[in-house]
């Protein structure tokens, strides 16, 4: 079972410390959401799985950090100049501005005017001045997605880590887009964060890898919580796929307001790499892709065996890191009736993503001794180094019990009387309730066990 | 014994994959560097380490991870529109525009012209429009620290997580400074990471905190590898106080270039959350805040003893990731003669900031069995999650001894024909250069034993 409404994961993100509102003292901006304290555990631990996955547990795969700020001549040769806009529409009687396929009848939605321009391509890239002057002379995007930076440390990376095709860059970091109607809370913001592998082919191997790629993700969102049953493969029709794409397969999940792309995996062909390099005439380059006079660098490899330099082919599996997020936020939502009156909310996170891996509760607030037995125990946990062990110092259990049910927490573990005189904690799990009595000598095992 | 000059630093980061100039195949922008596979290791590392530090092995701090666009709402009320700046003189002869302190005898750089403006102030946050519109009337700042929008979220992490004074609040995270002159490789420039804590205490309380966090800050960078007598102490002459200061410790350290600042650690007093509550008058505000009409929430705790609202102290331990990336890169950098000809160049970094923790090198590349053999060792110790180990295939073991010295590698492990028959590996240490046979049987524990 999923949340049924998008409103009651927004009440509970507010009310658990998930996301909130960005400047919201000040009224908020539209599309901005912050992190709270159980947020940002939650979207490191997502973090750290996907990275995991690409590079500590592969051997193909090396890690990039770039800045956001990019060159002009990075987003031009990439064609996120001329393309990445949507088109827009001017009501001539208010000076209001729409997007053109949100017009209500042809009429503005403020007005009700009809005089209105014809549709206008509306660049979604942010930008700002750099350098002491403001004319415009010096300028800089933030960047629209993290993959363009990847490809501009092609021949940095490969020359320091010695690798040869197939390999790939994986990195994970803001993107910015000035979306016109940001919507559907974390789903479509101006501010996100994207987890982008681009994987570097021989030409010809491109599309056995992009299958191999499309079933490699799958299975890892798969491993994060979300049910296969809500995902949907959907393929890209060619009228509709990006200017730089041989084919995309969309991973579509069914988030609470529709069924709608969670991650992208592209065959990017050589249409990026053959844009940044520098004599370009030199290879044969299959993409359509603009003239480069800029470029200092040739982005080829060396084939030993033909004695060619080639521009490999990029497969680029493209997650969104907010709306893995909300998909796993929605499926771990369930509530639950306890009696006829009483039920519970409980985050059914998959442990490896829970923002607290357990809750170390003294029985009464004020009494040193359980307190002082607890932040021990806390402290012996936390060394294990499996994620954030509080100490819940509340003084009630079943207050305890109900936050951690809500935050995610797999395990909670009671210090009471009996823990000082016969060294057992009482440990209650999650998602069955089930108490059973635990011998602290005993603890540490069990306790990792529950998380291998 | 640290690098003795910062080129041979930035040679080593291009080589072994550090850092990188950021758009570099375009010609670079100044003040931009990308994080190469070792560096992002190496980054994500020290980011865990101060996370840890700071939310995990304490009670007290919660962590947030907020957006980069900032409302001008909020930038006003923190006092950076008005007062975060350089003075600038602009050129009237070749209209050149130049930093007041850097001219040389009052004439142009460029042109040598004394007819020059007076120094205007120049704001050094990044501006960008937000939302269809772009004529300035909807605009966001790219936060130029992390602090503020720990400010504004005051409330809601309060509520969210029953917390009360004295706690904190801490976050890392991108910020931006539009530097007139970027200079000192990732020392001063435009995109930095910040680790930042905003620690809420009672007033009164507020200096003996402050005592406490520059004793526990210090401790913090001597654990993470910077030798204490390359660290200075100083107190910030009240002149040069930043306008929400009552006192600031900056932690100095003898970088390349000379002793600049790592850390600052202030007391910011009431400044910030008083400068942007609601109803001021209601508090008894001690700073001079800029009066705010604009906020809709009161930024304030309750004390239960005396029944009252107070607005809490704030003490700010901020620090600079980058910075701290090129001290302990400093720190860490040794060449050592081995013999009268021959040297290596060591990372000594501390094993929990090495970027790979182990390398598992075949010693022939293309020996199936010893590459399996290889790969299998290296999965296991990859799973005891302590960190990135590498299969080294390179067929090559002085090579890849060369390599794992320079990016700081603590343990190579040799996979030869005696593993295949006796069960036995080499194990190398990087500072030491010793080797030892150890049992397959033993390796993991050897290895967890190591990280300890």
């Amino acid at each position: 079972m999923t949340a049924k409404t998008m409103e009651e994961l927004v009440s509970l993100c507010k009310r658990r410390g998930f996301i909130f509102q960005s400047n919201d003292i000040y009224g908020g901006i539209k599309g901005l959401y912050d992190y709270g304290p159980m947020g940002v555990e939650l979207k490191n631990n997502l973090k750290q799985s996907w990275w995991k996955s690409m590079i500590y547990e592969r051997d193909d795969i090396e890690g990039l950090d770039s800045t956001i700020l990019t060159s002009p001549e990075v987003l031009k040769h990439s064609g996120h100049e001329d393309t990445f806009s949507d088109p827009l529409v001017d009501c001539k009687a208010c000076k209001s501005r729409w997007r053109a396929d949100q017009l209500e009848r042809n009429s503005c939605p403020n007005c009700k005017s009809k005089d209105l321009t014809e549709p206008r391509p509306f660049n979604l890239m942010f930008k700002t001045s750099i350098g002491p002057v403001d004319d415009g002379s010096a300028f800089a995007y933030l960047r629209p997605e993290t993959a363009q930076n990847i490809f501009t440390n092609f021949k940095n990376v490969l020359t320091s880590t010695n690798r040869s095709v197939p390999f790939g860059i994986a990195q994970i970091g803001k993107s910015f887009r000035n979306e016109i109607t940001p919507r559907n809370f974390i789903f479509r913001v101006r501010e996100f964060e994207q987890m982008e592998l681009e994987f570097f082919v021989e030409p010809g191997s491109d599309e056995d890898w992009h299958k191999y790629w499309i079933n490699s993700r799958q299975k890892w969102w798969v491993n994060q919580g979300i049910d296969k049953n809500n995902l949907q493969l959907i393929n890209v029709e060619e009228d509709e796929l990006s200017h730089y794409s041989k084919a995309t397969l969309d991973i579509m999940y069914k988030f609470p307001h529709g069924l709608e792309e969670l991650e992208g995996i592209a065959n990017r062909t050589d249409f990026d790499l053959g844009s940044h390099t520098k004599n370009q005439n030199e290879f044969n380059i299959s993409a359509k892709v603009m003239k480069n006079d800029k470029s200092t660098t040739k982005l080829a490899v060396h084939n030993l065996e033909s004695n060619k330099w080639f521009i490999p082919y990029v497969i680029e599996p493209s997650a969104g890191v907010d709306r893995g997020i909300l998909a796993i936020l929605n499926e771990a939502y369930k509530e639950e009736l306890l009696t006829e009156k009483n039920k519970r909310i409980v985050l059914a996170l998959k442990p490896h993503l829970s923002p607290i891996k357990a809750a170390v509760i003294p029985l009464k607030k004020n009494n040193k001794d359980l307190v002082n037995q607890a932040k021990k125990i806390k402290d012996n946990l936390q060394k294990l180094g499996l994620g954030r062990v509080v100490l819940e110092n509340s003084g009630n259990i079943g207050k305890s019990y109900r936050r951690h049910d809500e935050i995610g927490t797999p395990i909670c573990i009671t210090v009471d009387f009996e823990t000082l005189e016969k060294q057992t904690v009482t440990v209650r799990d999650r998602d069955t309730m089930q108490q059973e009595t635990v011998n602290l000598e005993q603890l540490q095992n069990y306790y990792s066990k529950y998380f291998e």
